[in-house]
């Protein structure tokens, strides 16, 4: 008699909440009019939006020469990961090649730092809202994720008394991350300041996740949380996903800018074993590394142009739309809005919203649920091309008003 | 006072043997003359087994077409994975595109594959001399590996009776590596048989890396585990690594093929949920696998001539040196050198021939110990051109008539 082929706790604490929630959304778009999903946080999709001429040509030239065909270190290419510190570094603080690991994708470097920090039983405080892999990579370690507020009053700026309260002695480290997936927001340069005074009144490190970097908006500046402290040792997280348009490409990165007592030694040498365990990112693009990193100013102006437009587009559109907020997106390529369900005669919630928006419009937005979110929200992913962003604004319009009480 | 900054206990259970030994190897090759390493098991070092230029052309189209900028689905392209599951299918076994978990390289199939079985103190029965990262995965999962032997007079035959006095209640799974790194090895029919034997007795599954599959030299044949047995469930572990010349380009696979009373229901699903967790292989890639997945046979010809010379040039040139053995290679990329310390002067073990050989002659190859393997052995890497191999291999043999008793 075969004995049964079980899997491991691992399996059964690695939970993906935002996919439970989409695999279980009823999603039903009618059949007579085209689906518009404004859900998806990859910005390639529509095809407006896409890496360049020097971008591929890079790729190309590695292709060609052969260069990366075989194994690469497997913390990266020396050549990449000092091309890398010297995109990523800031004015007050030294970052070198050997400061870099190379991972596949920015998911993969997420984990690896949550691998060699987190033990059962501990905790990492997070954002609400936030990405909620952070939270499954987290739970599959047996960790404990702790939830900090964002407020959406204050443009999504972090509760920083809040996240002080929630510091115990299992807490590892502080994930900040900025500018917000699924907000869209800026942290202002007093709420990094904060954020850094509870992180060294505590001791802990930074995880700071800052994939979106400088695609931000209007006057609003984007701070390395790096650059505003000389002492409080921070992991940062980055990639060629979006700013670079190439998520698929799977290139991330942990960055690590110690203290001057050392404190990150042992989880440099952690994160250093844990990358052999599935080797990095793959040595092709990491060939391209150098040069993509370099890519001509006007590459990043046309995305940043396409996102800003399309980010005041957005504001505009829901001036006008009831029961609805539009928080002023401030970066990234999200925005958040606010559902007042009580001004609707049937909507019970955000996820309520989603599901009825999607079957009588065909427009899917994730609801707020989806993020840790507390209230009521829906995420939209603002890359389309304008004329569907119109269209898909037009019958969140219709939709809003058909049901407005 | 800002508290230590640790590290989890899976960094601590993460030890890379190979790793350990070869940092700790004394390597100071002489100034004087090339350095010679046949110790690395990327194909792609020398410049002489490349892909071709079709293989080239598929991803130089992905790249141009910009279909593989986006995320993919976390197990894979739909496409990709019908492809690999069209290449891998076995005529007596059903697989599909469903069956196929598409990863970042042959590494992390394996890893997902572990980290969905194993429990702490569970354990997986490994070959020894085997590939040592097998055990580091294992051993980072707190899980514990026990070793069959693998005998060198039978030309590294598992000892299938010792494989089954291993079983016990903690057993998960058995691992096969055919054709085997380090041993250059291929299975019989028998021997196959009776590995599956041992797993239907005990009810476990087999992982079964193929990574090398048809490889093979002479009148060997490459009989795929799955296709002897349609009962005994098989995780199937593959890439493009070894036999399409791309280490680099870290696209591996698992390969789902169930028992009838689908005992493999919830592994399957528990790899699922895991692969979410740094998503796949890159997409740009998997885009180009349908293409390179079917390159012209001459492709797989040339690279298999020049294996199979460089494996008859290896077998010629060891006849005449004293002291050594070559076991006669038989498929993958590898051969073991059998060292009889008792005819030199002053070598101790495999570890004091590598060094004392990389020191005089600047030639490099693994002692047996990085690879679990008990006895005195060396793995070669044979993917050299063949003056290089010529050159290492007159070297070899001035050392060990130099140290001859």
């Amino acid at each position: 008699m075969p004995r049964e082929i079980t899997t491991s706790a691992v399996v059964k604490l690695t939970r993906n909440p935002i996919r439970d929630i989409v695999d279980n959304l009823k999603i039903e778009p009618p059949k007579d009019r085209r689906f518009l999903s404004l859900a998806l946080g990859d910005p390639t999709v529509f095809g407006n939006l896409q890496p360049n001429d020097e971008i591929v040509a890079a790729v190309e030239t590695a292709l060609r020469s052969h260069a990366g065909d075989g194994y690469s270190p497997s913390a990266g290419y020396p050549e990449a990961r000092a091309a890398i510190a010297d995109f990523a570094r800031v004015p007050s603080r030294p970052l070198a090649g050997d400061d870099v690991i190379i991972t596949s994708g920015a998911s993969h470097a997420l984990y690896l730092t949550f691998k060699a920090l987190v033990n059962p039983g501990d905790n990492v405080l997070l954002p609400a809202p936030g990405f909620p892999l952070y939270d499954t990579q987290i739970s599959s370690l047996g960790g404990q994720a702790k939830f900090y507020p964002l407020d959406p009053a204050r443009n999504w700026a972090a509760d920083v008394a809040a996240m002080d309260a929630l510091v115990d002695d299992r807490t590892v480290a502080i994930l900040v991350c900025n500018p917000s997936n699924p907000c869209g927001s800026v942290f202002d340069r007093a709420t990094l300041e904060g954020i850094i005074a509870v992180a060294e009144r505590h001791g802990l490190p930074i995880i700071a996740d800052e994939i979106y970097l400088d695609l931000v908006f209007d006057d609003n500046v984007f701070h390395p949380i790096a650059s505003l402290s000389t002492t409080v040792p921070v992991i940062g997280i980055g990639g060629l996903a979006k700013k670079f348009l190439v998520p698929g490409w799977r290139i991330g990165w942990v960055l690590i800018w110690d203290d001057p007592a050392h404190r990150l030694a042992e989880l440099r040498r952690g994160l250093m074993g844990l990358s052999a365990l599935i080797l990095g990112g793959n040595s092709l693009i990491q060939r391209a590394i150098p040069t993509i990193l370099k890519v001509n100013d006007t590459f990043h102006r046309r995305t940043l142009d396409v996102l800003i437009n399309n980010a005041h587009r957005s504001i505009e559109a829901f001036k006008t739309v009831p029961g609805i907020t539009c928080i002023r997106p401030q970066g990234a390529m999200y925005l958040m809005l606010q559902i007042d369900v009580a001004q609707f005669r049937d909507i019970r919630d955000d996820r309520d919203f989603a599901e009825q928006l999607v079957a009588e419009e065909g427009v899917l937005v994730l609801p707020g649920q989806c993020f840790h979110c507390t209230g009521h929200f829906a995420r939209i992913v603002f890359t389309a091309p304008a004329e569907r962003l119109d269209e898909a604004y037009a019958r969140i319009d219709a939709f809003c008003r058909r049901h407005q009480r």
